[in-house]
């Protein structure tokens, strides 16, 4: 399916602030968690075109992380522009398996493999990821083959 | 080696506080890696005898994530007191992996497989794990087995 | 009324982390926020014998802040044992001023004057503080006069 | 000087973010303070011309908050869309005294005054406010009256 093996991930930028610089001047490890949550959030909002604040509070859904590896390349410092690109490498029933990797211009600086679920408030059971969602969820997947250049070069 | 296999973990609780948890009254989860750097800095000072504020500021060392598999097999709410156990998988030349577990009650919470390396903010390089620190960590290996338990089991 | 100047405060103490602290090593002033309302949570505990979990999910209430007026006297750094002090300077109705002081060996750190209201999350409005932690909340009340020693002298 | 009086503040708009809610589904008040620091980031970045950490990594200054008199007038949700206001109320040899403003839509949220200094480094000690510093936060001063709409009417 070549479509899917050139689909286009979901990039955002954001400033390392302040805040997540740890007394070495660098990101402390747990921020670039917020910062994989806050590339969820966008992602949500502006590539699935469903506000992640609607999908919390309207659906009364949630993603809890069910799993993440993760591997952090290089350091980011306060004032760098972490690009952040986000696709799907796998969407179960209810949970979905994304590739969330992050860049200091051309630099990689970390790269997850994050597996969430759809979590419903109401039932505080895992549901599965509706339908219009699933639709449009469906351009962010990757042929696995589609990630090889941002891995290690095989001996 | 027998010794080594039945190795006690550092333990460590840590009570739940307002701080870690999200809209859904759970912890949100890079909380859940403050709290495993808490317990790796409560076991630099209390399990090794190294106080972690002389291991950056006197030493000028720091601990890097390098990588983390991490699992979250069930929520901790607020007030939930979190028993976190951590035992060394390996110990490399400037490298360390750590199994860093966590309970609510009997109940497991979250599993990391956390790897770390020895970082020198002098040379702004890896550095081998100081000889005197090696040493205290010895009681702190497990062998592959003894974490068995915690694993699911094999086909 | 004497009793009431002689009121100790409710104490507790806090180690530095390194998620408290910024590149310039010290705390970064949110976190101090963040040890604030840690303190009253501890001080709900085991100052007043209600679990501060109780509070929000069993009785349904919340502190939320209403204003704080805070100096920074001097900075805490990694491994310092942060002191801190709470104590009642008013309490109202609904809202309750208390003053949060703390120290790092007898080196003032910050000093709060702290208001938070009960706010039920039921009917999303202000309600008096309950009779029994009214009650608990007697003994922490300061006379104005008790707390001068730790204001900057009257010209 | 009614050219100051009638200057504009700075201001830049935060969705709010999951990392900042709290098991009420609104912004823990330590959050704000976060959103405070980024304010003033950006205010340097993109008010003053003078990137932010350039400051801290070039110039080899900080600005250590001295002391806040903040009023959380109403909550901010997930969601929202902050806008925050910065002006400056007083700036002495070493420190600024800021007026920070936030609004969901016209609804005040937090009104801030907030009090920092220059600070050195290298020397470990207050620095006068550099002079191309201290010529470009002139735009940003306002003359008291400019605050007062944003004030309580007086009785």
């Amino acid at each position: 399916m070549i479509g899917a093996a050139m689909a286009d991930p979901f990039r955002v930028e954001y400033p390392i602030l302040f805040a997540h610089c740890d007394p070495a001047g660098i990101v402390f490890f747990p921020r670039f968690f917020d910062l994989v949550h806050q590339t969820m959030e966008d992602w949500f909002t502006w590539g699935l075109g469903e506000r992640f604040a609607d999908l919390i509070m309207k659906r009364r859904l949630g993603i809890p992380t069910v799993a993440t590896t993760t591997q952090f390349l290089s350091p980011a410092r306060l004032g760098d522009l972490l690009r952040v690109e986000l696709s799907i490498l796998k969407i179960g029933r209810s949970s979905l398996t994304l590739a969330v990797h992050s860049f200091v211009g051309d630099r990689p600086c970390f790269r997850a493999e994050h597996t969430i679920c759809m979590f419903s408030h109401e039932s505080q059971r895992p549901v599965p990821v509706p339908e219009d969602l699933r639709q449009r969820m469906a351009r962010f997947i990757v042929e696995p083959a589609a990630t090889s250049a941002a891995q290690p070069p095989a001996a």
